[in-house]
């Protein structure tokens, strides 16, 4: 049996589960329905029911909801190995919509292959709440940056919480990461507007921290800007398997 | 076999999932260890690791996270059937700290439990992805609400939302509900002031539409609250079981 072990899911989840063959071939399972989606087009829409759950294997998607007013506020990027739409498919009706930034590959999940994957093997179940707890913390933390941080460690934060998960899936070192978002998406998920998150990420460029330009963010000081950002990435949990 | 339906738990989880007799039972299972926590008091620091998860029976807790410059953002308030630090123990080091706000009694739930749990019945185990899909789905609408809402739709749409999830183990109804938080909760939840928060509450009291006041929300006016807070409780999914 050849089990292709570089899924970004697949990835991921072995940083909490230590994945048996029989596990590593389910996950590998539930990459059969492949589909490809434009950049810039809504995959799912807010308040839209019935639709599927992805794991985005290739690309970045965005999620916001659209307020009354017509302002977004983005809720989170997607990045490879992360699931697109699992909340909303849970939930019946989607709270939020999803927007591919670039064009991107998801493999299509249904919720009977969940139920079969978890009775298969309720170790996989743990490991998928545990990709959804660190979801939730991540939430959690942006909350908290809207809430109380100033725009300069919000930005740092938010640029060092990526590279993080981007490592995780292979797609970043202490370097750096190709990142293909614009200054309107860091704005709309910071609670910003593009012309601050603009002269902010000057200033950190300038101090000599970290450049984000041409669709790359460059380290140039990842101490001094985890110490500029307060940045504890303990909430990413990637100290290796809990579940042996 | 006796089998108690009303654990609140129980009553939440049956929202998603039509639950077995076994089902059930190994619901009951789940709170043999009971604990009580007095007010005031961490049960679970930030950065603590170790600890266990717990599943609130009766009372009220707030999780929250202290930034670096001593102020607090309350993430959310627990109400009795939630989980407490189940996102800890699959992180492993608590995110967040937790306090008791009066007098509480909650269930401790061990790592082995729940996998125990889910080996038996994959059901359960989606249900508890629910259950903690929908609390993301409100961390999200809290996010939503500091960066984008004014004051107002703010306290409008938790009073709400508080509502909604409380009649749905049992603890309120369209008339409103019994609330042990003070002024200040709400002010460290919302990113108010306290005095901004009681300028707030004392409009949407002159404008007939909620009071609240002595450890009681009541609710005067129910539709146009709904309307002035464009409260959608889509994200709170309570729309009967998608599992039979």
């Amino acid at each position: 049996m050849n089990i292709p072990v570089n899924l970004p899911l697949t990835r991921k989840l072995s940083t909490f589960v230590a994945l048996s063959k029989a596990e590593l071939a389910l996950l590998d399972h539930l990459h059969q329905r492949n589909r490809f989606f434009s950049a810039g087009r809504d995959m799912v829409h807010q308040g839209q029911s019935g639709q599927a759950a992805y794991v985005l294997m290739s690309g970045w998607v965005c999620s916001y909801k659209l307020q009354p007013d017509g302002t977004r506020q983005i809720v989170d990027f997607q990045i490879p190995g992360d699931f697109l739409g699992l909340r909303s498919v849970l939930l019946r009706t989607s709270d939020h919509s999803f927007e591919p930034i670039v064009d991107i590959e998801a493999a299509e999940v249904l919720t009977e292959d969940l139920l079969e994957a978890f009775a298969q093997t309720p170790r996989l179940a743990t490991a998928i709440l545990w990709a959804a707890s660190r979801d939730e913390a991540m939430v959690v933390e942006h909350l908290v940056g809207i809430g109380r941080r100033d725009a300069v460690v919000r930005i740092a934060h938010f640029l060092l919480e990526l590279g993080s998960r981007l490592a995780l899936v292979g797609l970043g070192d202490t370097k750096g990461y190709d990142c293909p978002l614009t200054q309107y998406h860091l704005a709309d998920a910071l609670g910003l507007s593009a012309v601050h998150v603009n002269r902010v990420l000057r200033q950190l460029r300038e101090a000599g921290l970290v450049t984000f330009r041409e669709g790359h963010v460059r380290f140039h000081d990842l101490d001094r800007l985890v110490k500029l950002a307060d940045f504890d990435p303990a909430y990413l949990d990637h100290a290796g398997p809990l579940l042996k």
